[in-house]
């Protein structure tokens, strides 16, 4: 039952648990200003590439997870145009958010440059929109960058960081999110990744009442699964001042792009939320 | 990055994926006539059973699986009275089942004895509905148990089944579905769990098209999270004569039990395939 060196292994001991992926061959290995930055030809799952040993992207499911962070609340919106990734530095996000066509501007603010590189590298198909005259990249820190945007300048702010340990700790707090709800209109949408509901329920908990009490009045969570993060189910979860609960349902059934998880019926259906998690979020 | 022996870790090699719990202790290892059988105790999702190293069921996320597989079919059935499980040896199944006060017998076909025994030991929870009197326990095969069942004798009947390799392959096909169809009632439910969307989509589509030819008019998929399974993501698939859409929402909204993911809404939420399914399915 021992697993040898030919898979590579993502253990989350605060959680007991472990994923595994078999692997080729490793592509690349640096550590970058901030972390450690592997890349892995596997069996199954085509490309993946792990910050500080925590996978982040493989070729075969990050659909899942870029569809699920970014469509809801795009569809959500009357009229995404200026956007914000904080993170999202293998550009799976940005990849999503340039299908619309109502977007005029995302900027990305991902801390560490060499992420985007490597990802520029060794996952093309992700980076395809990167030459997009709207994507405009930022290699800084997050939320200094927050504070110091313009009030009202932004229609949604999309949170694609690691967990909220370490680096990202300062993504999943209240102070700044009463910056993100000030940068945004006041018809503003943010959108954060938001762990497992399983293993994770606090870290929901905790974001729910930390973005009410920046002012968000509406706050849902969306949940999906994802096969190479910790438990194999996620979670985003979106903030407003104003209503989640409508969508521009017509805009979505006629887009003309490709989803592969993401539908219009399945963006109702992804905010259900199980009754453990109703309960431990008081929704 | 190598999993020393405090951990359990099920390889799945036809997937290139494994899965891995930390584990206090070793509490029992058995070979029976059918397969090996252990139950460890594990740091974080309490006690975990495993036939032959595949991971069945755990303390902790078991309820989805049970839940998923049971009251959907059994909220769709105008008024679901005789039941046969086949497999579900854990007993989690027939507990959910036994929720339902309109269920008069139960009658569960398990080949292996010693997997009910092993659960009534070691997961109590879940076998404390064993003494029902609606209960009913044979350890025999399922498929020739199906064969000599009476025409329309039955309401629902759930395959509570390890993966179709192996003992479980002759419950994944049309001679099995057959016999199924002729002991289902005209309004009967069949309901099976149909492994893993995104790693075994080749299952869902042989099954959905297996069901048809048996003469199920129709077949409907949902899916839910299941940490513990291959992925984190898994799915049940629910074939009957007439109409799958509606169920009895009213009595779901206002049933007597408790559910800890399962709810009248999430009930319709869980119907709703992602879009590569969705495609895969001609759904």
């Amino acid at each position: 039952m021992l697993l040898d060196q030919q898979w590579f292994s993502e253990i989350d001991q605060p959680t007991g648990t472990a994923f595994s992926l078999r692997i080729k061959e490793k592509l690349h290995e640096e550590h970058s200003e901030f972390q450690k930055i592997t890349v892995y030809e596997t069996t199954d799952f085509g490309r993946m590439m792990a910050l500080d040993d925590v996978i982040m992207v493989t070729d075969r499911d990050n659909f899942i997870y870029h569809e699920m962070l970014v469509h809801p609340a795009l569809f959500i919106h009357p009229n995404p145009r200026e956007i914000a990734i904080i993170g999202g530095g293998d550009c799976g996000s940005l990849h999503e958010v340039l299908k619309h066509h109502s977007v005029t501007q995302v900027t990305q603010i991902e801390i560490d440059e060499r992420v985007t590189r490597v990802s520029e590298q060794y996952f093309p198909a992700l980076c395809e929109s990167n030459t997009d005259p709207r994507a405009n990249f930022l290699f800084t820190d997050g939320i200094r960058w927050m504070q110091e945007a313009a009030a009202h300048s932004l229609d949604v702010i999309l949170i694609d960081s690691t967990d909220p340990v370490g680096m990202a700790e300062g993504l999943f707090n209240t102070a700044f999110y009463r910056e993100c709800r000030r940068v945004l209109r006041p018809d503003g949408i943010l959108a954060q990744q938001t762990e497992s509901p399983l293993l994770h329920t606090a870290i929901l908990q905790k974001a729910h009442h930390s973005l009410r009490t920046a002012g968000f009045a509406q706050v849902r969570t969306l949940h999906f699964p994802q096969c190479v993060y910790q438990s194999g189910w996620w979670s985003a979860t979106l903030a407003s001042a104003e209503s989640l609960a409508s969508m521009r349902y017509q805009d979505c059934v006629e887009k003309k792009f490709t989803t592969h998880y993401y539908h219009a019926d399945l963006h109702a259906a992804s905010f259900v939320l199980p009754q453990f998690i109703q309960t431990a979020l008081n929704t």
